[in-house]
């Protein structure tokens, strides 16, 4: 194997089940932290003798080290005589080994590692942006994976669609099947219906009226007729690890004509921003398409008493193996390049109202953009 | 408020969603990295005005602050004209604000904020051990959220085993509802059932055969009658955050003797360990009466070819907000202390009879343990 002086060896130490660059790397879940290497281009894993067969079997690591087998020979090769091998007598023998001086790290590599490194001598460098950089630019395969993750989420918005029209309104309340319909009862059946899809959704939003204008709020208690319903899903596809994304705001019943004018509103935002979409176009002029939309129409965005209203967040982020990765679709965001996979979810939440978002997936291209989410937009349910 | 020469700011910065530490001092789901941090006792966190309303109404933190606002704050104070002040300039304005030359930060803190603090003067200790080393000791209340946690696993577990009993054997494959079952397909049911409980199963292992002799494989393809399969179920409940974890095997069809033996030697491996817990005992006594069950009967444990059969993993691990934390209950493990929650799951692999693993969940108690998991052992399923 060629040795240049300038090698470096690039370190990770989490688990893939938690940390996307673990598993973009080794492309197998890993539910203990973990090292992983790459050294001249190729990459190594060092596992315990309980993950040691499935990971050599299913990885992509040009080779799969046992924990035991290198803790004994680290303590022999760094005389380490009667002491433990830790992650980082680990690394300090990897650096050795590949006979390499200065290791690179992940922003958020653990502190404790890092100082080891440091304190016995090693160079270490942080790497401040993206570990991977070429994370954010998705082939077709992860497109396809991304797509499957929208078809999950789809699937958990129509069967929310479904629940909300065999409803019936009673009073200020909605009934389904006999009993009162809640926030916590509609986001079960839609993360049943994502697991009908082999996809993990985490913290579904079914929120309805007032609290779909915080836009973090889960949701709670009983949904009421003629409010805005936010539904929000981004589970993960249990095998592949990537992501979907899609909101839709629903109504049960009648809508007024402010929710009407607000629901257009977000719809044309939607729009415009897609329509901005192209590789070289910054993320920065895209949400100011997104913006300028609800800015004609008299929406102001502004803090008011404790809380903010009108369209408080940003037009969209990237999505992979991460629900929030690079790139970012926000004021200050850099240009988006072919291979980009972002959302475009523009939002209005006034407190008398109701909040109101729609949440759709896109590829960056050169000349425009792919839709990798597909599910209608009829939202007034009678 | 009274400040002292000696006092320390302690600080974090993770999600809360992904962080059990965070999640611990804060009490509330945050999805993307924020900074929280502990001073004199009190606990502060700044989060973005999406988050702000809610973090305000749901945490327990004494303070929240507004990321905006203390941004301003923090570009002021620190004179950092025209920059942008990021997680690491927080830091150091908020140390200078509550007078503090000493930080602390947990092993797993970042190293990007960890080398910055340090390059701009602040003493940074790291934390080696546990962050809260009060996060093992379980109140009753903690207790409780794990008991609702096994009961979810619990319902996983019980309606793996109807449909188990359900299918039919059709030659070597198992016949549920008109079609062939599988790992991926009872796993599927497995997570519904524990969604119906409020709590997210991620990797569920139900594996059969030669599969389940591999401690993390979680099965795939179609189960088989006459084999052993285990069932592993560790689901988070999404309110409390806390987990449960419980495993049974079971068996469709005729067991022979030596599978017979192998299911009654893991059971009486179990209840041996059982009765050594209590407050005082080190979870290596725990684990050694484990093992020597095992000696006792002739089951060995060595290293075969590529792989290992036997007892290959340990006796258990502190459950709680994560699914593998502090105490263990291993070869080296140290003493186990009242409200300390341990998983006991002693287990035998061998690819010609195949895996065994029976698993429950106690509290340590001052004169024995309480079991906090209930779920029957019977496991062949005719």
């Amino acid at each position: 194997m060629k040795k240049s002086k300038s090698s470096v060896i690039r370190f990770l130490y989490a688990a893939s089940e938690s940390s996307a660059d673990v598993f973009y790397l080794g492309g197998v879940f890993v539910p203990d932290p973990f090292l992983s290497m790459q050294v001249d281009g190729k990459s190594y894993a060092v596992v315990s003798r309980l993950e040691y067969g499935r990971v050599k079997a299913q990885s992509n690591y040009h080779e799969v080290y046992l924990l035991e087998s290198v803790q004994a020979e680290a303590v022999k090769s760094l005389g380490l005589k009667g002491q433990f091998a830790g992650p980082a007598e680990l690394m300090l023998f990897f650096a050795k080994k590949f006979k390499v001086r200065t290791a690179e790290v992940p922003a958020d590599f653990p502190a404790v590692y890092y100082a080891a490194l440091r304190d016995a001598g090693l160079k270490v460098q942080i790497s401040e942006d993206s570990f991977f950089p070429q994370r954010a630019i998705k082939s077709d395969l992860e497109a396809a994976a991304i797509r499957e993750g929208n078809a999950a989420s789809a699937a958990g918005i129509r069967a929310a669609e479904q629940v909300l029209r065999a409803s019936q309104i009673v009073g200020k309340r909605l009934k389904y099947d006999g009993a009162i319909l809640t926030s916590e009862r509609l986001r079960t059946i839609i993360d049943q219906a994502c697991l009908g899809k082999g996809a993990i959704a985490q913290n579904t939003i079914v929120a309805g009226g007032v609290q779909a204008t915080d836009p973090h709020e889960g949701g709670h208690g009983p949904l009421k007729p003629n409010e805005l319903i936010i539904v929000d899903v981004f589970p993960r596809v249990q095998k592949t690890g990537y992501h979907g994304d899609m909101t839709r705001t629903f109504l049960k019943g009648n809508a007024n004509d402010a929710q009407r004018a607000l629901v257009a509103a977000v719809r044309e935002s939607q729009l415009a921003a897609i329509r901005k979409i192209k590789a070289g176009v910054s993320g920065a002029t895209v949400h100011a398409a997104a913006a300028d939309v609800f800015t004609a129409k008299g929406y102001e965005t502004k803090r008011v008493d404790d809380g903010f209203v009108g369209f408080i967040h940003s037009t969209g982020h990237g999505l992979g193996l991460e629900v929030h990765e690079e790139p970012r679709v926000s004021p200050k965001a850099g240009r988006l390049r072919k291979g980009h996979v972002v959302t475009v979810e523009p939002g209005l939440y006034y407190p008398e109202i109701g909040g109101c978002r729609i949440e759709d997936v896109v590829r960056v291209a050169k000349d425009g953009c792919e839709l990798l989410s597909t599910c209608h937009y009829r939202w007034e349910l009678k």
